[in-house]
């Protein structure tokens, strides 16, 4: 069906959450199966309309998401809850909305977020654990939860982050503010959660990278101040693999 | 390689941890990919000898396992760190052994066994979730906690089980002792940890199954007295699903 003449004009703020898995990231890629191009599909056979989603955040493949926030403008009548039941009967297993609302004509999921919180997950254990392999690094050797918790909370402020981002990034301003970065241990999982009002790319896979050498000794809260003021890539830590990375809010 | 004739015969007990979603469950079955028949693969590619591995619990297809307990019988001069790491090596990444001991030679992991406990997950809530869609079952209609609780205490104490088996299960003996058994809720996920002796089968699945019934409001905890007293199978619960199912310790 195709929206009827009449239909008012909508901006639509969808909340998302997707086991990035079997996906090659968020945004729509030619040939690839992306969340993105996912949820436009979905919205299609909903409304008869070609619709272009925005989303917060374009994780990368392997990522996933408790709360990927995404826009799209269309004219339709259909109520906010038909489109939540609507799109989670089109979509695939690995995708979910989980809530749909009608916002401001000037919201863009991208431009106006304020703030994202990612999740970055730690299996720390001599032995692989086939439960949270898909959302978890395996790391052998035992790291110093004490001396992770404290590099962490050297990142925590505004601080120039060009050494802490891929090397393909071309962003002119690399500053950005970091408001908490903890890391908590249970067991054998051991989870960051970094809260930022934006992140480059590769952001908090590097840093993750860093904190794994600070847990192993290599660095201390001192290393990661020095590292941020030197700002050279090749100083800091290995891009920690995506699938322990789950984006978990994105803030208005 | 094959055991050296003057191998001593030992017995080995371990402990093994499982994503059961692309498993037919635990028991060796041709043609079907299972838990055992990769297990026993792995040890007669490591010793070269055909070995039959004796698991705690059959679990069904699809069900997980945190902490299934095997035993085997072998003649090997192979330490345990060397199968520990050798079996890891040869499995596929949703099986891994967590712990490898020698045990004493009337070790028999089914039939040593002194309890099980198992954890049942339910993700409750109006939207599906695809990061526990593997390892819960989705019920959206609201389920009250706490009627949940009362009903699981009534199964707790030595009962005629008669009424909570599959209808193919042939156990003469359907008396069992149920230790323990919690719900406990974590925003829309709800677990139910249960505790005994041993479980006929489905038995777990079943009173999950009627705790449903009983956060829906259509039971009590006199409702689940009175179905243990009728004992009839076709006045209890569903079979709750087996992917919402995880075997979280065997006890000896």
């Amino acid at each position: 069906m195709s929206a009827p003449d009449d239909a008012p004009p909508r901006t639509l703020r969808l909340v998302i959450e997707y086991d990035g898995t079997d996906f090659s990231g968020w945004q729509r890629q030619l040939g690839q199966r992306t969340v993105q191009a996912c949820l436009e599909e979905a919205l299609q056979a909903m409304t008869g309309q070609a619709l272009r989603v925005t989303g917060a955040g374009r994780t990368d493949a392997g990522v996933h998401a408790e709360g990927q926030v995404a826009s799209v403008k269309l004219s339709s009548r259909i109520p906010v809850g038909g489109f939540l039941r609507g799109l989670n009967a089109q979509l695939p297993p690995d995708v979910a909305i989980k809530d749909v609302r009608d916002a401001d004509a000037g919201f863009d999921a991208r431009r106006s977020a304020r703030g994202k919180s990612y999740r970055y997950q730690i299996w720390n254990h001599l032995t692989r654990s086939p439960l949270e392999r898909r959302t978890s690094w395996h790391h052998r050797a035992a790291l110093d939860t004490q001396a992770m918790r404290e590099a962490a909370a050297a990142f925590v402020g505004t601080h120039d982050f060009r050494a802490f981002r891929a090397s393909d990034c071309d962003r002119k301003n690399t500053v950005r503010l970091i408001r908490q970065f903890e890391v908590e241990r249970q067991g054998a999982l051991i989870r960051c959660e970094v809260e930022g009002t934006a992140f480059l790319k590769n952001m908090v896979r590097i840093m993750v990278g860093t904190l794994v050498q600070a847990g192993m000794g290599q660095l201390d809260a001192a290393g990661v101040r020095r590292l941020l003021e030197a700002g050279d890539r090749t100083q800091s830590g290995v891009t920690a693999p995506a699938h322990g990375l789950t984006l978990v809010r994105v803030t208005y």
